[in-house]
Order: structure tokens, then sequence, then C-alpha cells
């Protein structure tokens, strides 16, 4: 099983507008950073900028918003700021979720995040995974087939045998069509009480769930 | 903290002489499929044979042990015997050390082993890794130095703050030419009773212990 992670497995948007706040920052900063994380993303996707990792691109958004909102913040305070993205809270369901599903399954991170940052992430968090796949041992971003493709062939299976888990569509639609198993599990608090997209699957997934928890009983 | 798997952290001569009595097949079988392994290696790092994984390696050994020894064996049995090197049980002071170390170091493998056989491995032998690093991500074989470095670089880090540890001597003159701290675990029984190799350091290594509980009080 392969796992989506920020928005998924963890509450981004909380743990950012928390480490905004400790610097004196607004919290209208984590959505317009997150609202820089797909543009960046695609930087790479496309071809314009070669492979670097999930902190030089938060960064690069950082840098964006903080010009973009007119607020000043040191060189040391925006590298610090930019490794909140390594300590975020898990939903309240995920541990007992993942260790559930760990129990009869191989669950694997394939997040767009880097495995410094995963690692980071896991521990904070207390994720269990048994290995850190996705976008660095592809050296691209989701949803570009091949991170989906080198995490598959890193477990020795073939897509048949893996299922995706995400929050997200555009994810599992991805994955979808390269012929794994998909699960949606709602994350309808990810972008707070406004949230308008991901609220319901929007396509032919095995499984949709509402939490973690509910996924291992299904499974 | 980069750890050696194969003989620092489990016994795999036990494990495939109880393979291969299984199937049959006489107990020196293990020493003699060992053997095979730093030759097999030595094809891909002198780029006679592009990068293949040490599923692909450890069965070519099988097949070239079984012609020499003049054993018979079907193909089927032969890959499964290939997966004991998936299923083998760890040290007795192993799971103890690590998870002790696991409170206060990231912890990862930086094995010979491809991610998949790392994460069979890790199930079976209940290995706690935050992350599986080692061949695979670097596609090379240690001593290769690129794959140290690679595993450094995916957690994030510099040399200078990677400790490898090992039981045999030449992964850690490797480690340490680097810039890596290193410690030496003996483990005199890896070769079984006539054991002649790897039983003192041969290098000056910041510790030097008889079992992983010995280094997780040194540290």
């Amino acid at each position: 099983m392969l796992f989506d992670v920020f928005g998924t497995c963890v509450d981004w948007r909380t743990g950012v507008r928390r480490a905004a706040a400790r610097h004196g920052l607004p919290p209208e900063l984590a959505d317009a950073w997150r609202a820089q994380y797909q543009p960046q993303l695609e930087t790479v996707r496309s071809g314009a900028r070669p492979w670097v990792n999930l902190d030089v691109l938060h960064r690069i958004g950082l840098n964006r918003v903080l010009d973009d909102l007119g607020l000043e913040l040191g060189e040391a305070a925006r590298a610090e700021l930019t490794l909140a993205w390594h300590r975020l809270d898990p939903w309240l369901d995920v541990i007992e979720g993942l260790t559930r599903l760990k129990a009869d399954y191989v669950i694997a991170s394939c997040s767009n995040g880097h495995i410094a940052q995963s690692v980071a992430l896991a521990r904070y968090a207390g994720l269990p995974w048994d290995a850190i796949l996705g976008a660095e041992i592809a050296r691209a971003y989701k949803p570009d087939p091949a991170v989906y493709m080198r995490s598959v062939e890193a477990l020795g299976l073939e897509t048949a045998d893996v299922m995706m888990v995400a929050a997200h569509n555009a994810d599992l639609q991805a994955a979808s069509a390269l012929g794994l198993h998909t699960a949606f599990v709602a994350r309808p608090a990810e972008h707070g009480p406004g949230q308008t997209t991901d609220l319901a699957p929007e396509g032919e997934y095995d499984v949709v769930v509402g939490d973690f928890v509910e996924l291992a009983s299904a499974l």
C-alpha cells in the first residue's frame, strides 16, 4: 500500500499556521504558501527546472508569498520556517489505521516529499512506514507516472498488487490509470472550513472511506 | 546512523542453511553461496554488468554453486530458495539495540540488498528502520563510495553527521575514507565456528563494541 502524506496522513494547514504564528506571521500564510505548491512542482514536471527536493521548492514558494503579502522575514527564519513541513501532526485516525494495516500489508509513503523530509515527518508524527518511496527515488513529482511506477518497482511488485491511498482525486486518477488499486480517504478539513475541492470521490475507486481506521476495517 | 545488514544485523548463515535443508540441500551450500557474493557484486562494481538487484545476483550465484557442487534443483525451487535472503533472523541483541538507538538517532539500513528485499527482511526480523537506503537508491554496490554518499545525501546530512555501523572492516574502511563516523560490531559467529575474518577491528573506528546493546550504551 502506497500513501500520499500531505493532507492524507498529516494536517499540514494547522501545522504551518502554527509555525507561521511562531514567526509572527499571519495564518493566511499557510493557504497562500500551499497555493504555490502545484505551480512549483510544475516547474520540475515541465522540465523547466531539473529535479530539486521539496525543501527547495517550498523555500522558493515562501519567498514569493512573503513578497506577495508584503511581509518581512530574515534568511535564517525563512530556512527554519521551511522546516515546518517536516513537523506536522497526523489526523487522529492515522496511527491506529496504519498500525492495523501494517500487520497485513507493506505500507510505504509515496509523497512528493523527499527522503529526509519524510523521515523527519515520520519520526515527528509516528508514521510507521516500512519504506519511504515516492518523489526522490523517481526524481519526479506526482502525478508524473514515474513516481508511482518507480515506487511499485522498488517493492518488487506489479501495479495490480498495489493500492494507492490518497485524499486527492488527481493523485488517485493518475494511479488508477497505471493499474494500481485506489482508496479515497475524505479529508474535508484539509483546506479549512471553506474547502471546496476533493470533498467527494471523482473516479471509480476500489475503496472510499472517511478515515484510516475505516480503511483498515474495509480491507 | 547507517547500518550494514547481512552479518551485522542478521545471521544469514543459519537462515540460509535452514532454507537449504528445507530443499534437501546440504548445509555447506550456505558458505559456498556466500562465497559467490563479492564476485557477483564485483561484476556490477567493475561495470561489466549494469546494475541489477541482489535477487538477480543471488540467483546467478546459486546456479553456479549448484553446478559446482553437482546438486539438482528445479527452477521454482531455485526462485524460492533465493528468497531465503529475505527471511533471516536478527542476532539476539539487534532489536533491543536498534530500538534504543532509534530514540535518539535516525536509523537506516545501508545494505547491498535492494528495497523489496530490505522491506521483507525488516518485516520478518522486526528491524525498525526509519528509512531503507543503500544500494538501490545509488544503483551501486558497497564499498563503492556512491552507496554511502547517496545515503548520506538522502538524509539531508553531511558525512561527518553520520555513523556507519558494520561487522566488516572493508565496509567501515570505505565509509571512514569518505568522512563518516564508524562503529565496528564484532560478529565472530557470522561465518560459523571456523571464522578467520573480521574478528577484530582493522582501522581507527570511533566505536568498537560486541553488540548493538553495547553500541546504544556507548552512544
